[in-house]
């Protein structure tokens, strides 16, 4: 059985993605949740305990040790159908919309981190973040008129779902606007029974970890908080 | 006949590559180099004619856009054997270092650009310069332990060896020191025809782009220019 290794769900985007890609496709997996361990350097060392990164999401499949976000799910298409599109012009364009994800939208990543259980106002966004959420909505409105929906790439759930998954949390949580079509999207993403388990047990975590806490409070002005541990 | 844009080789180290790739596979295709356009959202009107992101390199294979590095090695690998190892355990571990290279290694990448053509050395490397250059020598020598070399996940150049292709220019170009295997891959790499095809087209090309000569200066103390027009 597949092992895989996370952090806090209200704060740990890439664990997010290979986490709701195997519970949407319907593979069976063990979840061993690690909390963040507070900065500094201090994740390094507890993470490094099964991750030759220190990072995580990890996934271990015996002695075989698949260690990122984007290599795990390479890795589960060798064994598994329906983790890319079928189609061989859904999967190219699939990948590419999730290695853009992967190593861009920078402004995004930074300045709205996914922090599940809050609600926050973007008061003043940068062009940056504004040149981000322009290429999002074009990207997906592409992806959805050229395949048809309901998903990024289709009639099915796939890894590229799965890689925009942590956005439809931020645009919950900090109320970011993009198009019609876009904003349906993202609340299909958030209407999935995996978004909504995970969702849930987000709000129940108790830890706090301040330098994430710190960063959603840099974003803008603090709405609210749903958080019901803690 | 493939089309692969990509930008200055003096310069653009995501363009190397998919270029090294398909050259040290054997893989026909036409090169369209496209110049930087100096800074401030100029590339952005440029690349966007080719490039749904704004940004190079750019893979069209008939109607096909393949617009990410990564995902022009995924599209390549379907068509073309060999762009991954063909074992599966050495094939896993080439996606994750692919994959960690993709969205990792930042301080590697800003402070020391690449930049074929010049010498620097960095006066005082930071310490998340030195935490990247730790992982990268203890990446680089898992791999060609664990696979017997001399590339770093066995006996045949594959896409893993192309997604350091740009780190052996940075150690070349800034001085950087790894360990003893570790200094002689990133040689090895130099060394290969398709290595050395591109470093002397980077040395005679006469663009200089503002921003990325910045970022050279900011880096450590100049001491060389080896490039010949300009
Ligand atoms: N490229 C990696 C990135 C993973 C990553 O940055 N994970 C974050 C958590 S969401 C982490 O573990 N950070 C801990 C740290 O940097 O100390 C992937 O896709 O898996
Ligand atoms: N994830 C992309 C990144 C490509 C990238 O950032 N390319 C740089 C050149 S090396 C670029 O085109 N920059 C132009 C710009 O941002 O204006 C890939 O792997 O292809």
């Amino acid at each position: 059985m597949y092992e895989l290794y996370i952090a806090n769900k209200n704060y740990s985007s890439w664990s997010l993605r290979p986490w709701v890609l195997l519970r949407e496709r319907g593979i069976a997996f063990a979840e061993k949740l690690v909390p963040f361990d507070g900065g500094a350097g201090a994740n390094w060392t507890t993470f490094r305990a099964f991750s030759p990164t220190g990072k995580v999401p990890c996934l271990r499949d015996g002695d075989t040790v698949v260690w990122d976000s984007l290599a795990i799910a390479e890795y589960l298409a060798e064994r598994h159908a329906g983790v890319w599109p079928h189609d061989p012009q859904a999967r190219a364009w699939a990948r590419c919309a999730s290695a853009e994800m992967h190593s861009g939208f920078a402004a995004l990543r930074s300045t709205c981190t996914m922090n599940c259980g809050v609600r926050v106002r973007v008061d003043a966004p940068s062009d940056a973040l504004r040149k981000d959420l322009a290429r999002l909505d074009e990207l997906w409105n592409e992806g959805l008129a050229r395949f048809g929906g309901p998903f990024l790439a289709g009639a099915e759930f796939s890894t590229v779902d799965a890689f925009f998954a942590p956005v439809a949390f931020r645009i919950q949580s900090y109320g970011l606007q993009l198009g019609t079509a876009s904003m349906a999207y993202a609340q299909r993403l958030l209407d999935l029974p995996a978004m909504r388990e995970w969702y849930e047990a987000a709000l129940v975590e108790s830890w706090r970890d301040p330098e994430h806490e710190d960063e959603v409070r840099r974003a803008g002005t603090w709405l609210q908080d749903l958080r019901t541990a803690g």
